[in-house]
C-alpha cells in the first residue's frame, strides 16, 4: 500500500534554516504579483510561485501546497505550486536549541531560543518590551504586533516563557525581537523554574573566604556576612535595583564605599546595560544618624515611580553604620508595606524589635562583639565576599574607618597591621579626616569619584596624597578658626561627684552653617580640655537653642537612661534622644533649654567617675 | 490624426505602487555602470537601463524617455530606453489618500499622507523633526536632506501642510519619514484648518453628565466646570504640557489627584509618546497657600527651557484649592507677559481682580455657595467631565476632601453617602491624616505613586488599608509628641468680651522642622482646648518669632479686616495676612511682636461672641 | 622571461570601490551553500563563486585565487576561481582620501577616511566608541568586534589614528561606523599632530578688533582679553566642557551673560551634537561673593562623574565678577589636584596670590584701572572676542552693567552712550533692578531662557518691555514695604568725626527670606538717609544675629584693615569680612555681636571725614 504524501506545516517559531529544499509545505496564498503569487510558509517565511508554477485559480489566503524548488543566498525562496489529494501534514519544530542568556553576546544576527522568567513587561507606543531572566542574565526582548498594542497578552508577569527571536543590536544594547513568546507547559515551567533557581542560588553563593584578620568577632559573623553577600549577589544577577544608605561619617563611608566597588563591578562583569551600575545602584549618605522617615519616602517615591515607568522591580536597601536601632523602625514600617527587603551591617548596639523588618543582620553585638568592630570592618568583609575581586583596592578601607571611629577594639590594630607598609595609622587618620571634610561639602551627595580618589580607589595614588594633603590642611585651618572663636567662652564647673564640666554655647559662640558642625565642634572642643585636664574626669556640654551634644571621659554615664528620665521628669520639655557610654545628644523645645540642661547636669553630677 | 504618445512624469510624493509597468516615463540620467545606466524616475524611485536597452549617449543629468519592462519582486525597475520626437507629459499625483493620525499605527512599513498643522519644527545634527497636529493626534515627522540643514525651509510653524512619507518605528516610536512637506494652498488650508478646529472642538467637548450628588451649586457651577474640562481636554490633544499646582493639604491632593487621574489616562488613551505622561505633564504641590512668585518663576524657567531645547508648546497651568485671591496676582502677571493661560479650581473667596488673566474659574463663590464645597470635590467634578472612564477610581476623593477639610455644607454628606460601603466616615478621615502626614514628608515633591497608594488608586486594596493604618499611627504619636511639649506652656487669659484666648509660643515650645507643623500644631491645640471648654468662646493664637496662627471658635472675628487696620495703625510693624472667619494667620517684623499681638488681643476682644 | 601573473590581496580598509573587474584577488573560503562558495577579499567584501566556476575542491579557509567576473549593481559579486601556480601578490590600498570632520555633513552614506587624535574611548554594552578630534571638529566613530567586547584593544587615548569607515545616521547624529581605526606611525602621528595643533591654534586666534568703546585701561588689557578669548574658543573646537560661574548680580549676569551668547553660538556654529550648547556649557549662579569650597566641590562631583560615566574631558572653568581674591584659594587648590584650568575675568581688587591658579585674568587692576570697569564691561568685550557675530546682541550689556553696578569710571559714560537711542539710562537701570529681582526668584539657578528676555536678547522688544516693567514694579513695590518695616527702627548716632551713624537690625526689623536681601536692604536704607542728609557723612549699619553690612558716604574707612584689627583685638569674636572703601561687611559669632559692633564704630569714629 502507498504512503500519503508527506507535507510538512511551519510552526510559528521556524525560520529559514528549518526549510529544506525539496520538501512540500502547507502554506497559505498571501498576495499576487504580476510575475506570480506569494505563499506563506508561516508568519515570517514567505516564498514566490512564479505564474509559470502556478497550477490552480486561487484568492489571498487560501490554503496551497507549494514544494520548495531552491533558497536563493539572499533568502528568497522559489516555490512551486503542487496538487496533492491525499497527503498526511507533519508539523516541523524549530530546530533551534536553548540559549543561556550570558552567551548572547556572540548571537548577534541569529534566531535564537532563551528560557527564562518574565521579570517586567513594558508596553510602548511601539513593541511590548519582555525583561526575561534566567540563571546567567538579564534579556530585553521586543515582541511587535501593532503600534501600541500589547503583543502575547497571554504571557503574564512571573511565568516561565519560551522565546524565540533574532539578537538585534538596538540602541547600542542587545535586544532580542521575538517571533513567539510562548509560556512552557507546567511541566515544562516547574523543571526550568527549578534549573534557574538552582543555578542562581550557586551563581549567587560567595567564596569560600576567610576574613583578612584574625578576629573572634568576624569569625563569628561570617555566616551571616555570607548571607547578607549572597542576597547582594542575588539583587545583582537578577537585576533588582539596590539602594545603599549609611551614616555620612568616615566609617560610614568606608563601610558603604567598599560594598560599592564589589556591587559595581559585579554588575559590570555581569553584562547587561553598559550603564546599569548607575541606575542599578545609588549610593546615598543619610543626614540623620539613622534611616528616618524622610530617606524612607524619598527612596519609596523614586523606586514606584522607577516601578511604574520604567518597570524596575522594587530595590533591596542596604543600610551601613546605620539600621539597627528603634529610631529606624516608623521607617521599616512603612517599607514593609511594599515588601522592600532590608540588610543591615552596622555596629550600634541592635534592638531586637528591628529583626523581624530585616532579611539579614550583620552585627557584633550578636556574637558578642561591640561597636569597636566598625562599620567600616564589616562593610569591606562583606564586599570581600559579594566580590572577592575587589579586595585589593579596599583592604585599607578597615583601617581608615577603625581609626575615623576611634576604635580601641584588637581588629583596629590587626586592619593597621595590614595595610601598614602603604598607609601607616597617620595616612589612615588623614583620610578620614579628609573624608568627613569633604562629605561636609558635598552636604548629602556621594560624590561617588571624588570619594574615589580620597580612599585611593583610583590608581592614581600620586593625585590621592595630594588631594587627601590639600583637604587635611582645609580641614584643620576650618578648625582651629572654630577653636578660636569657641574657647575663651567656655564655661566652667566642677561638679559635686569632682567631674569637671564644660559648657559651650555653640549656636552663639561658634560659626554656623560650616565646618566643623556642632557635633564635632563640641567634639574639638572637649579633646582639647581633656588634653588641659590630663588624667581628670570630664564632661562637655555644646549646646543650641534645642539641642545639647554630650561629650565625657571618665564619668560613668548612661545617656539613654538619663534622656529617658529627663522625659518623664520634665512635662514639656519635648525631650528625646540617646546615645552610649560617653557621647550622646540630647533634644528639647527651645524654651525649656534652662531647665533641661540643669537637670541634665544634676544627673551628671550623680554619675560615678573614673579617678 | 494620430495621437501624440503619452509620457507620465511622477510627482515628487510618488512610490512605486504609482508605477506601471508598459508606461513610459521622463526621467533623468543619475549615473552610469558597466552594466548600464541609472534613470530616476523622482527623487526616490530610480530604475536601471540595461546597457542592451539604451538607445543613445548621455550624460549624467540628461532627460530622457524610458519604458517600464518589469518591477522585480525586490522593488527593482528594468527600463528600456525611448526615442519619441513627439510626445505629450502628463503628471502622475501619488494615489494615497490622507490618514489621520489617529490611524497611523496601522500603517507601519507604509507610504502615507497625513495634513495637519505644524505645531513644532526642531532641527537636529540630523533630520529637521516636524510635529504635526490634525484633529486625530499629534505626529513627528522626520525631513533629511543633509546632517544638520533645516529640511523644507517655506514650512513655517502653525501652516497647514501635507506631509507623504512612510512609516516608520524609531526608538519604540512611530515616525514618519517624510518624502515631501507641502504647504496648503489658501484654499485647501483654509478648509482643513476649519476641519481640524472643528473636529478638534467637537472631541474637546466633554460628555454631557450630571455631579455625582445632588446640589444647587455644583449644578450651577456645571458650565464653567464644562468649560475648564474643555480648556484641559483640548491641551491633552494637542500635545501642550499641563502644570498642575496645588495646595499641600489633604483637599487639594484629592483635587489635583482627580484631575491627574484623568489627565494621564486621556494623554494615554491618546496614544503619542508612550512617556508622554511624564514629560507632558506634571503636578506640584505648592509650599506657599498661593502661587507665589517663586513658583511662577521655577515654572516659567523649565517651561521656556523646555520650549527652546525641545520646541514644546508654553504649558496650560492648572491651579487646584489655590489662585482666586489677590496673592496670586504678582505670578499671573508675570505669566501673561508670555500668554500662558491658567484655569483655577478653587474655594477660597476669591477676589475679582483675577478673573482677567484667567481662562477659565470655577469656584462656588460665583453661584452663591462657599468654601464648605470644597477643591477636592469640584476637582473630582471635573475630573469626570476630562475623563469619565476614571469616575469609579476616584468617586471617594471628595469625601476625603471633605472631612480633611472639615467642610460643613450639605455636599459632604452627601459625597460621604455615596462612598459609606467602601469608605466610611472614619476611613476617610484617616486617609487625609495619612495625606497630610506623608505629604508632608514628601516636603514638597509629588508623591505620585505613593499618594495613589494611600487614596486607594492603585487597586490594592489591602496594601492601601495596611499603609493608610500605618501613616495614621505615625501621624497620631507625633501630634501626641508634639501635644506633650506644647500644651503645659498654653498661657491663658480671659478677654473682656469673655472670649477664652490662649496663647502658645510654636517657636520655643514646640519642635520644630518636624510634623506636625506650626500651624497644625496650633490647630490641635486648639481643638483639644475646645474640648475643654465645650460651649465656650475660645480663641487661640499660635505664634513664633515672625508670624501668629489664629484658630477660633464662637467669636466672630474679620480678620482680614483685622490684619488691614493692624497694617495701618503700627507703623515699622511690617504687617500682612489674612484668612476668613475662623482660621487666619498674621506676619510681622520679629522686633515688633510684643506690641502687634497686644494690638491684635485688643481686637479679638471687641469682637462679638456667640455665647 | 615572463612576468610573473599579478594578483591583488585587499587591506582590510578596502571596500566595493576598491575592486576593479576582472582583477584576480587572493581570498579566504568562507563558505558553501548549495550552488557554490563564498570567498572573502578581506573581512568585509565577500563574492560568489558558482559551482560551476569552481575548479578545484576546498575547504572552509582556505586561500584561493579569484578573478572578478562581474560586480552586480546590488553589490554582489561574481567569482572564478583561478588556478595560477607562480603570481606576484600586490596589496591594494584604501583609494580614499583623508576628509576633516567639518566636512562629513555630506559625507553620509560613504565610507571615509578621517585623522585625529583620540580624545576618549567608551566602551558600551554594544561597540567600543571613540571620539575623534581633527582640526575641524569632533566625531563619534563606533567600532564593533562583539557585543561589549572592546575593539581595537592597541588603540589608547591620546593616540592619533586613521578610521576607515562609513557615515551614518544615528538616533539624529552623525556616525561612523568603523572598518578600521589605526595607529599612525611615528612620523606621521607627529605630522598630524602638528598639523591638527597649528591649526586649531589658529582657527582659536580672536579676530583683530578694538574694544567698543574708547578706554585706556580696555586698551591695555586687550592682549590678555585677547588670550582668554582663544582659551575659551579652543574649549569649544575640542568639546571640553565649560562651567561659567558668576556673581549673582546685574553686573556678574551681564558679564555671563555676555559670553555665554558667544560660547553657545559658537558651539552651534562649530557643528557637533545638536544639544551640545546643553551639555557642554554651564552657567551657574553662585551663592557667596566668591568661588567657595562649596561650588567647587559640587562642580568637581558632576565633572568626575561625567568624565567616568561619559567619559568627557574635565571642564575649564571660567569665573567672571568673581575669583580674583583669596577667598577663592581654598577651590583653586583643590581644582589643581585635578589640573582644571581656570580663567578669571573680575573688577574686584586681586590678590596676587592667586594668579598662579590662573591660565588666565583679565583685571583693571593689573593695568591701573579699577572696579569701575566692570565685570559686565569686561564680559561683554571678551564675548565679542570669542564670537563677533554677537556683538549686536549683548552691545548693550556693559551699561546695564555699569548702572546696576554703580561704576563710576569714565567707561560708564561711553558704554551708555553707544546705546542711547535704544536703552536710555533709565532703561538700563531698570533692566538692572529687573535681573536683581529676577535673580532673586530663580534663587541660584541660571534662568537661561527668562534671563534672556530681560536683556532684550531673544529679539522680541515688546515682550521684553512689558516684563522689564513688571519685575521693577514689583521690586520697587517689596523695596517700598520693606522701607515702611524698617525705617521708622533706623537709631541713629553721631560720632566724634561728625559722621552720622545710623545702625538698623535688619534681622528683628526687615521681612526675611524675601525680596529685598539683607544687604540690599542696608543699601536701600543707606540711599535714604543719604538723601534726608544731603552734603553729610554718613554710615549705615544693618546688621543681623551674626553679620553687619557697612554702607558709607563721606568717610575714608578701609574695611578689609578694619576687619584684620577687629579680628586681633577681639578674642572668641570669630571675626571675619571684607569690602573696600565705601561698601563692606562683616561676620561674627552671635554671642559676641555687642562688642563687635562696638568697636567697630568706635573704628568708625576715628576715620577721617570729607566735609
Amino acid at each position: 500500500m502507498e504512503e500519503d504524501t508527506l507535507v510538512y506545516r511551519l510552526s510559528p517559531g521556524c525560520d529559514l534554516s528549518d526549510v529544506e529544499e525539496g520538501n512540500t509545505y502547507l502554506g497559505k496564498v498571501q498576495g499576487f504579483a504580476t510575475f506570480g503569487m506569494f505563499v506563506q510558509l508561516n508568519d515570517r517565511i514567505k516564498g514566490l510561485v512564479h505564474k509559470t508554477s502556478m497550477k490552480a485559480e486561487h484568492k489571498e489566503k487560501d490554503s496551497v501546497l507549494v514544494r520548495v524548488r531552491q533558497i536563493r543566498p539572499n533568502g528568497n525562496i522559489d516555490l512551486e505550486e503542487q496538487l496533492i489529494q491525499v497527503y498526511q501534514v507533519q508539523p516541523v519544530e524549530r530546530k533551534s536549541t536553548t540559549v543561556r542568556i550570558a552567551d548572547l553576546g556572540t548571537k548577534q544576527g541569529k534566531t535564537v531560543a532563551i528560557e527564562g522568567e518574565v521579570a517586567q513587561i513594558k508596553q510602548t507606543s511601539g513593541p511590548t518590551i519582555f525583561t526575561i531572566v534566567d540563571e546567567s542574565g538579564t534579556q530585553n526582548v521586543a515582541a511587535f504586533v501593532e503600534a501600541g498594542v500589547r503583543a502575547f497578552p497571554e504571557v503574564e508577569l512571573n511565568m516561565i516563557v519560551k522565546v524565540i527571536g533574532e539578537v538585534m543590536m538596538r540602541n547600542n544594547q542587545l535586544q532580542i525581537e521575538a517571533d513567539a513568546v510562548t509560556a512552557l507547559s507546567d511541566e515544562e515551567e516547574k523543571t526550568v523554574r527549578a534549573r534557574i533557581e538552582t543555578a542562581l542560588d550557586a551563581r549567587a553563593e560567595p567564596e569560600n573566604i576567610k576574613p583578612m584578620v584574625k578576629s573572634d568577632v568576624l569569625d563569628s559573623l561570617m555566616p551571616e556576612m555570607r548571607k547578607v553577600a549572597k542576597i547582594i549577589r542575588r539583587a545583582v544577577f537578577t537585576a533588582q535595583p539596590i539602594i545603599l544608605r549609611h551614616h555620612a561619617d568616615a566609617d560610614g563611608i568606608c563601610s558603604a564605599v567598599a560594598i560599592e566597588q564589589a556591587v559595581v563591578s559585579l554588575i559590570r562583569e555581569s553584562g547587561g546595560d553598559f550603564d546599569a551600575d548607575y541606575y542599578l545602584f545609588k549610593r546615598a549618605p543619610s543626614k540623620a544618624p539613622f534611616y528616618e522617615i524622610e530617606d524612607i519616602t524619598r527612596d519609596l517615591d523614586f523606586a514606584l515611580k522607577d516601578h511604574a515607568r520604567f518597570g524596575q522591580k522594587m530595590p533591596l536597601v542596604i543600610l551601613t553604620d546605620n539600621g539597627s536601632t528603634e529610631e529606624d523602625e516608623p521607617s521599616y514600617k512603612i517599607a514593609s508595606v511594599y515588601e522592600i527587603p532590608f540588610v543591615v551591617i552596622d555596629h550600634h548596639h541592635p534592638d531586637a524589635t528591628i529583626d523581624k523588618y530585616l532579611v539579614g543582620h550583620v552585627n557584633p553585638y550578636h556574637v558578642g562583639g561591640d561597636f569597636g568592630v566598625t562599620a567600616g570592618m564589616l562593610g569591606t568583609e562583606v564586599a570581600r565576599l559579594i566580590n572577592p575581586r575587589v579586595e585589593p583596592l579596599i583592604r585599607h578601607l578597615p583601617a581608615v574607618a577603625a581609626v575615623g571611629d576611634r576604635s580601641e577594639a584588637p581588629e583596629r590594630g590587626h586592619y593597621l597591621a595590614l595595610v601598614r607598609d602603604q598607609y601607616p595609622e597617620q595616612a589612615c587618620k588623614d583620610i578620614a579626616l579628609a573624608l568627613d571634610y569633604e562629605q561636609f561639602w558635598l552636604r548629602f551627595n556621594d560624590g561617588r569619584e571624588i570619594v574615589k580618589d580620597v580612599l585611593d580607589l583610583v590608581g592614581n595614588h600620586e593625585r590621592h596624597i595630594k588631594l587627601v594633603g590639600l583637604l587635611v590642611d582645609g580641614a584643620n585651618a576650618m578648625i582651629e578658626d572654630q577653636m578660636n572663636a569657641c574657647m575663651p567662652h567656655v564655661v566652667p564647673r566642677v561638679l559635686k561627684n569632682e567631674a569637671k564640666l564644660f559648657l559651650i554655647d555653640v549656636e552663639i559662640h561658634a560659626h554656623k552653617f560650616t565646618f566643623p558642625p556642632p557635633g564635632k565642634t563640641s567634639g574639638e572642643v572637649h579633646d582639647r580640655l581633656c588634653r588641659q585636664n590630663e588624667g581628670k574626669p570630664v564632661v562637655t556640654i555644646g549646646f543650641g537653642p534645642d539641642f545639647a551634644v554630650l561629650r565625657s571621659r571618665g564619668v560613668h554615664m548612661n545617656i539613654p537612661r538619663m534622656v529617658r528620665e529627663l522625659h518623664n521628669e520634665i512635662p514639656g520639655g519635648g525631650i528625646s534622644g540617646g546615645g552610649h557610654l560617653v557621647v550622646g545628644s540630647i533634644k528639647f523645645v527651645e524654651g525649656m533649654r534652662e531647665p533641661v540642661l540643669e537637670a541634665l547636669i544634676a544627673k551628671i553630677a550623680e554619675a560615678p567617675v573614673q579617678q
